[in-house]
């Protein structure tokens, strides 16, 4: 039992009011996986130039991450250029894809067994390779980008159509479902075939959709925010990996991946790059999570 | 034991998307104490014109509110013109204060003896006045808006650091505050001398801060909003009505006060003018409350 999380793998040049960093630790697959380490066991799926650091690995290494559908290629690693100047908003600058742009997602045997899936931040059309490799899977996810609604929004439908928990901001939904109102727009979505629409809203939380129910719950209040790379990325690797050892989507069980998913993008966020969620203890984690608790009941 | 409100009472003109009244029953005092009479006796200061609706006057009597500070002098009553766009942002178009204008909100014997005291959005000066008036009563609370921190914030710092609760939105609170992260924009109003900050944030819910706690409400899903017209000062009213016999701001006693403003003003948007919460019956409310808590716990 453990959770696979295909995605980006990269080095992330950042600047935002509190600071910059170049060439650190990023990607929404290792975002994701460190943050789900906490949770459960994690396999991540991805691609690394031959100039990936050491230290990197030994990090992804030290959680036990399973890096057996880690490709190591010829070139040079993914690479983001992005800068914040509204903390709610990333200015992408640059994006070089290298070793990426040749990017094919193949689930290694250790795979096979494997609960649930995460479908991080990637080609809608990569996103579809993994899910036909990954028919035994319990609990299918995805999230996505501005990007792919604007320029493929058929195979984004199509991957939508397949996988029963949505990650998207509330920009997104509504963008993708060309409806303004969010409520609306996540019952269209719902309509695609999914059971769960899980609505990022920045520094105001989320809300989780699905046919019979909403949950909202408020974002972990976190002063300054220092970096808000991988934010949703944290989230959805922590809910996901909240999954693990259950069948069915119980209200209760969307709740408490929803709470761990809002403190892992808190974490995230009080730091640069993975500098947040790379060195922390579980019962540092529920601590916060039971204040995130006390802060909304 | 009883709650007495001092603010405008108008006729509104709105234009929103799903729709538009002309001279519509308005006012921060009539949502306010309309929304307030649902959990205590509420009593209403302020003026009106000679062609004040003889119907919103019978609308309020039946709500048992008490009238003995309305005023009616000869002219016309306030009025307020506006528009919604975006439904988070009214555009005012026109002000006609009438008698307004001269308006000197005193307590009358009747309220010598209330409990606590909502100073809804008026210049701060009357404001000022009425604080002046009320030395016995046990919870003090004041709401604004835009237009006051641009023009007198001297004046209304003056009102907020008399007051135990501050009703603002969270634009507000940064203008005001020339902060703009709303947690530290809370410390440093809660500085000036109140206990508690609840800052509004429209769709998103509310936040109520004080030196020792934070505590979060989602909006109440209201699908459509038809007219955000009196959403705060339904909040603010319920809010008010809800520490009736009680001494102390209790984290159990704001956590209820919020979710019941958070429903009337969930309420308030869901029609034009107070329509949506003019006949309401209690266990309506309360059923409304437990689905509002259902979500966010």
């Amino acid at each position: 039992m453990s959770l696979v999380i295909v995605g980006s793998i990269g080095l992330d040049t950042v600047s935002t009011p509190s600071g910059s960093v170049i060439d650190a630790i990023g990607g929404s697959a290792v975002y994701g996986a460190l943050s789900g380490s906490y949770f459960t066991a994690v396999n991540i799926i991805g691609v690394v130039g031959t100039d990936y650091p050491k230290a990197a690995l030994e990090i992804l290494a030290r959680h036990k991450i399973n890096l057996d559908g880690l490709e190591v290629c010829e070139g040079k690693t993914f690479r983001w250029t992005g800068q914040y100047h509204d903390l709610n908003k990333a200015e992408t600058l640059l994006t070089e894809l290298n070793v990426f742009a040749d990017f094919a997602p193949k689930l290694p045997a250790s795979c096979s067994t494997c609960h649930s899936l995460l479908l991080a931040n990637i080609h809608p059309a990569l996103q579809m390779q993994v899910l036909k490799q990954s028919s035994s899977y319990t609990h299918l996810a995805c999230d996505t980008m501005n990007f792919w609604i604007k320029d493929c929004p058929t195979e984004l439908k199509e991957v939508i159509s397949k996988v029963d928990i949505v990650f998207m901001n509330e920009d997104e939904v509504r963008d993708f479902t060309k409806c303004g109102e969010i409520f609306s727009a996540a019952a269209a979505l719902l309509k695609l075939g999914p059971k769960l629409i899980v609505i990022k809203r920045g520094e105001y939380g989320s809300v989780a959709v699905s046919k019979d129910e909403l949950f909202f719950a408020p974002a972990y209040p976190i002063v300054p925010v220092k970096d808000p790379t991988g934010a949703g990325d944290s989230f959805a690797g922590a809910f996901m990996a909240c999954l693990e050892g259950h069948q069915e989507l119980t209200p209760a069980l969307v709740r408490d991946a929803i709470r761990y998913g809002t403190v892992m993008a808190g974490l995230a966020v009080s730091e640069f790059s993975i500098d947040g969620i790379a060195d922390l203890k579980r019962p540092m984690i529920d601590a916060y999570k039971e204040r995130l608790c006390q802060m909304s009941r």
